[in-house]
């Protein structure tokens, strides 16, 4: 007999995740909506080549197909590789699309954190070319509503540049070939400290202590704009064009933010690194803070939930003749999400319903199926929400047990009396309270 | 430079598409959940073995996933196979559930004819050990209730039953083994003329020409309630244990679309055999009819828009001990309905709007970003749909442009008098009619 699990690090979506899963879906989606943006849908499979070389160390966890004869198809790993091939593609200068979709990593699962194989992105993203900082503080503030609107719980999004950062290990003396590395060493500062970050440097990364000392000087800085005129001051940082035109974009940045009243939840941190290879500009990721009340363990295991960035260089890989389109955009962590509301829904103790019944069609009497049929039919023809159960004569009790079980509100009853007289019974459920119409 | 272009038999959907099949689907998911129906959802890819052997020769047209190490996995080929591994896997006997997702097909694409190797699937299914065809008739219920509320022109829905068409095999000489076989064939009754059929049936298949002869004779048969009376006194036809129980079913369910009013559109045919393997009872296939005005080849190509039947032995395949639990499902052809759709809008020449934006957030003179961004950001919180364009000084002519392009229906106009007076002027963009407020 056949072994009888679903894949490795997937898993299926019982009615009450769905629920759940929906209605989260659903506040994200509304709020993309409410920022203007048209939804796109792209393949779940693209061409191999598509794919290779935007990951970085991480184009290993891509899931590739079995060569069955015809083109290398392999399945997506984000949603914003598929975007940049379509504005490429189709030759979009000026877009502003959201894209909810489930994407493919063949990654260590970490279930328990709501670390999956197949999981949902939620992404929104500005392309086009535009004056500075406008479509970027409007991602921030996206990730702001979403995270206010669901309550989470206290949060904070950390902002950074990779210009500033590149700008950072240009000074402390890093070649710019380990720029990339770099970044992904410094992108660990948020799970471990800076004695690990350092020694990883030294050690696997090559880098000399001098140099890694100074970028731990940098890298541990975390503040407003405070910190930001404080860098603008910094004798070599503001030598460096990079480091100088992000710290400049930086300001400009936390100005809209100001203006958005959000600067409250926002931190300029340098120690922000994201470990993809495309961001250019701009970098940013949500984070929620530990709660009193909570377990620490498990809020610790979620972190992020939601991150992003400027990426202007990435359609260009897929133009023809290398046009660019500057992009920024951001992912909403839906599934790190999802897990703290399913903990928090449980722990509640509350039950959400899986269906939308409004009314159950039920008879007290044997031989009356067919009574049964005809008002149904009538009340789905009127657009009402209405089950049966699917047997010729079931017992009344059993009827109203199963309005109880699923939480369907009405019973419509048909029973020998109210045939002859031409009406219907309405119950409801839980007062038994009884009308006849 | 990498080609650039989407797997074959694989598109991307622009905004306008996606809007109108957004369309569609909650047309569709709405009268999924009118019936009572719980959404599940399983992973993209399921374990080989559990697709293996369910398709019949379909089987080669399973996506396989590369052996990256660990499990062998492949692309869903359907939801049906999915569910059933579902219930099975999780004990549940009792279920009636909708989902909506794609699957995929290595299928020679006829793209021009909605036939596409990643698509969608809207399957409604109800699991569980009821009284007879009560569930089956609700499926043919809700065929009726979409294809009508979706105005897609006169449709029929043929119905058949795996029992009666293996009776008819049995009496006219086919050997049990060649049941599946000669199936498959008669399934191309509605795409080629009897003589093809036939000759398929002696030449391929290899049965005898007076075999064939005495089927033809059968599945050439069409009617309603008269035609199964007719069936059950048929001589030979009657004798056999597996007709008889098929055609006393046919009867009931005929009872059943009569009390739900829906006889008028449902035809007893008994050329529809369906192609899959697993469907023991019920079979039905809502096909839409010719219309006069409209150009024959368009709609001939289209033909089958739903289609579904009973499949009693499916979960038993999965269940360790081989427990069975009954099924009968309907799966709609949501992407051969939305090509129809897509013709008739673009005939129309209406355009649906991509976004749903309410305002637009537009200054008159320059230097007015913050005032634009303050206004804005209020707007957001208080829910209110508002864009505005990226750019610093943008002119009003530009901005009222964007209006018009993409359906905005009001600009709130902040300019230097506005903002003296502390107020905002709303226009209407197509009337031109503005207020103070």
């Amino acid at each position: 007999r056949l072994v009888l699990h679903t894949g490795q690090g997937t898993r299926d979506h019982p009615p009450a995740q769905v629920a759940l899963r929906d209605r989260l879906l659903r506040a994200v989606v509304s709020c993309f909506k409410r920022h203007g943006a048209a939804a796109i849908d792209t393949p779940v499979m693209e061409l191999r080549e598509t794919l290779m070389g935007k990951y970085g160390e991480d184009t290993k966890l891509i899931y590739e197909l079995q060569d069955q004869g015809g083109e290398l198809l392999a399945l997506r790993y984000d949603l914003t590789v598929p975007f940049a091939r379509y504005l490429a593609m189709n030759k979009v200068t000026n877009m502003k699309r959201y894209h909810v979709a489930k994407v493919y990593r063949r990654d260590n699962p970490a279930t328990t954190r709501g670390r999956y194989r197949e999981f949902y992105q939620c992404d929104f993203d500005i392309a086009g070319q535009f004056d500075p900082m406008i479509p970027d503080a409007e991602c921030l503030k996206i990730v702001h509503e979403i995270l206010t609107e669901l309550q989470l719980g206290d949060f904070v999004i950390k902002v950074n540049d990779r210009r500033i950062l590149n700008g950072v290990f240009a000074i402390c003396g890093v070649p710019e070939s380990k720029f990339i590395t770099a970044c992904s060493t410094v992108d660990k500062l948020d799970k471990v400290p800076w004695e690990e970050v350092r020694s990883e440097m030294v050690g696997e990364k090559g880098l000399s202590p001098e140099a890694a000392d100074r970028i731990g000087e940098y890298v541990q800085l975390h503040g407003g704009l405070d910190l930001i005129e404080q860098l603008l001051q910094d004798p070599k940082l503001s030598q460096n064009k990079l480091a100088k035109e992000g710290l400049g974009d930086m300001k400009l940045l936390f100005e809209y933010l100001t203006l958005f009243g959000i600067t409250g939840k926002i931190s300029f941190d340098l120690s922000l690194a994201r470990g993809l290879d495309y961001y250019t500009g701009v970098i940013f990721e949500a984070v929620l803070l530990q709660q009193q009340n909570e377990h620490v363990d498990e809020l610790l295991g979620v972190g992020s939930v939601a991150g992003g960035g400027r990426y202007d260089g990435l359609v260009g890989m897929f133009d023809p003749k290398g046009r660019k389109v500057p992009c920024v955009g951001v992912s909403i962590g839906i599934e790190r999400i999802f897990s703290i509301l399913e903990q928090r829904l449980v722990a509640s103790g509350e039950k959400l319903r899986t269906t939308e019944t409004q009314v159950l069609v039920a008879t007290p009497q044997k031989r009356l199926l067919a009574a049964r049929l005809k008002l149904i039919s009538e009340l789905w023809d009127a657009g009402i929400k209405a089950e049966m159960l699917y047997k010729k004569d079931p017992k009344l009790l059993k009827q109203l047990q199963y309005c109880e079980d699923t939480g369907i509100p009405l019973a419509a009853i048909v029973g020998e009396q109210e045939l002859a007289d031409g009406v219907v019974k309405l119950r409801d459920v839980s007062t038994r309270e009884e009308v006849r119409m």
